[in-house]
């Protein structure tokens, strides 16, 4: 049989909760199909700083590289939020993405019909809602050099931070943007701030001159402070979404919170060569946590994106959306989208469902 | 009588137009209340661009400077777009905020009944939304140094920007925050990404400080891409929120759109000393300049906030808050709000229901 190296990284907060039922619905789906999973479950964000003092510990790093993809809970909680930046778990996170070179993020957000009601949007807005934003992942502010604490002439104390991005760091996402927008209805929509900075200018002007190899896809360009008012104003007028970094970080949870089903979206972070990391969009939220009460079904669905895109398994990736799907069908809720008709299940709960369902 | 000096900016697109409305507006009230004032209309923007060939001539700045409230149109338009950084109406703009020292702009985000059914979000979560934005406006990533384009270590072209705050610039906008909160309700949610930038940890460690100044003000804080979707979850959780000057762009756009009334909103900037800038929220819309579509309520409702707060004629002020409201009670919109059973007018008939109204 086929056999597949995946590394679990729970992390923190609800994060083991749902990679839990994510493993279980990985492990029925490969007895299915016929193949074979090996699990290496390794700390990472606030769980690696208690049991070894740092957010990433390098054999966390070296085991993800080696494997052939690479399934996220979640990351952070109150405990560490005081921590000082490079023993804060979300440094975890950024060092794991610059270390695998997951320069792309794609981010969807899409309403399911059986969820249209969650959204706090008009039905009639919200409705077909499905776009995806393709986030740039291991440059720009998060990373720019220079960046700490410092005096200004006049003695008083300055945080600073770089904003900055190379041509190859633009290429090579819009490229991941142009063929994402091709295969899906051909538009592709660049936000930046052109007007104001030059790390947008440089942005512009480099997807601009790639949009000539994309004779089929329509490009189009927005400043990022429309783009959030034409998110809520009409979010349909979207198919694919390319931007910057910290844009990226604030337009994908917007558009996610726009479906009203962010407990149910995936994400998928990829780069030229390695495996993938695969997530929720969905933070730890801490003020759940183990309780039972978390949604598993947007890592549920990370797995199936994990076993599409990482490992081109389709069918196996199907099996596991059908049965999502057929969950929600059936009523199965958890709290975040519970409404009355509807079951409210647990976290154990809903992957008993989906488990049935598969 | 009571005399003021009164700088008019119509700027581009749609500027001039409603800027003609707001200033009948201003003398009809004037003749009311026993006030004189006098005018001078300067360019700035695409049309200085054009007159002068700079987007803020000096002469514009110093009568500016020297009046007692400055009333802006908006600025910008496609005609421009293409040109270089210092050659952008935008930068003119940037400009003027700078010269005129205005560090803090206010945005509010209110529902008017009246108009509640023009939001996308559902009533019941649109209903009673009333927050307000202060926006740092004078520093961060707009006017941060070093800027510009160069090459990598690579050789590789490179655009970059700086996002920086030193603690008096965070300490001003800080405590017109707290002020503003003191007046609302009295809850203040400063948003920030000190998850991952020094700039924002600086940020937030300032504003934290200030807190115990301000034991009625209760203070909370946010990620950005956190608060971008709180702002669609459940808008009416916040009160006053208060961020740097790039999230501030996004954040008070996003929150403007939530409220379906964009054309409606005013925006005050002001500094410690000087005059301050009044202007609409919405941009040029070059779309639809010139052919008396636009909206002047936003503008006219600027005018009210700069008698109120720039120039403490509250009676005045509220004479005009007053009209606008009534002129939405008779019916009148223009295209932007309009729906089925409201009479449609243009933006002059929109001026002129207002002044019927006064
Ligand atoms: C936790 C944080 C560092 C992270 C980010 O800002 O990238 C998160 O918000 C995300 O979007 O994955
Ligand atoms: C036109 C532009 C430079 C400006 C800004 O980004 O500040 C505008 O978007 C605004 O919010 O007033």
């Amino acid at each position: 049989p086929k056999s597949y190296n995946i590394t679990l990284l729970p992390g923190d907060g609800i994060g083991p909760e749902v990679v839990s039922v994510a493993k279980q619905v990985l492990n029925l789906t490969a007895s299915l199909e016929g193949i074979e999973f090996k699990y290496q479950e390794m700390p990472v964000g606030g769980a690696a700083l208690d049991l070894t003092g740092v957010p990433l510990p390098e054999e966390t790093l070296s085991v993800a590289k080696q494997s052939d993809a690479i399934l996220l809970g979640a990351i952070g909680g109150y405990k560490w939020d005081a921590n000082e930046k490079h023993l804060k778990p979300e440094t975890g996170l950024l060092q794991l993405r610059e270390g695998l070179g997951v320069f792309a993020n794609l981010r969807p957000a899409t309403v399911l019909p059986q969820l249209i009601d969650s959204s706090t949007l008009k039905r009639e807005v919200a409705q077909g809602v499905d776009l995806m934003v393709v986030r740039e992942l291991t440059g720009g502010i998060y990373f720019g050099k220079p960046r700490g604490f410092g005096k200004n002439e006049n003695g008083d104390e300055i945080g600073f931070n770089t904003e900055v991005y190379a041509t190859y760091e633009i290429d090579r996402i819009a490229r991941v943007a142009f063929e994402t927008a091709r295969k899906r209805r051909g538009k592709l929509c660049s936000v930046d701030k052109a007007n104001v900075l030059e790390a947008s200018m440089l942005w512009r002007k480099r997807v601009t001159m790639m949009a000539s190899e994309y004779p089929d896809v329509e490009l189009t360009h927005m400043y990022v402070d429309n783009a959030a008012m034409q998110l809520i104003r009409d979010p349909k007028q979207f198919d694919t979404i390319v931007t910057n970094n910290i844009f990226g970080d604030i337009l994908s949870d917007e558009a996610s919170m726009l479906t009203g089903s962010i407990g149910m979206l995936p994400s998928a972070s990829i780069g030229d060569s390695g495996p993938g990391l695969y997530e929720p969009i969905h933070g730890s939220a801490p003020d759940i946590a183990g309780q039972d009460k978390a949604n598993p079904l947007a890592t549920v669905l990370s797995v199936a994106v994990l076993l599409k895109y990482g490992l081109q398994e389709e069918v196996a990736a199907k099996r596991i959306e059908n049965a999502v799907l057929e969950t929600l069908d059936k009523g199965f809720r958890t709290g975040d989208l519970f409404s009355t008709g509807m079951k409210l299940v647990g976290c154990k709960e809903m992957g008993e469902q989906v488990l049935k369902s598969i």
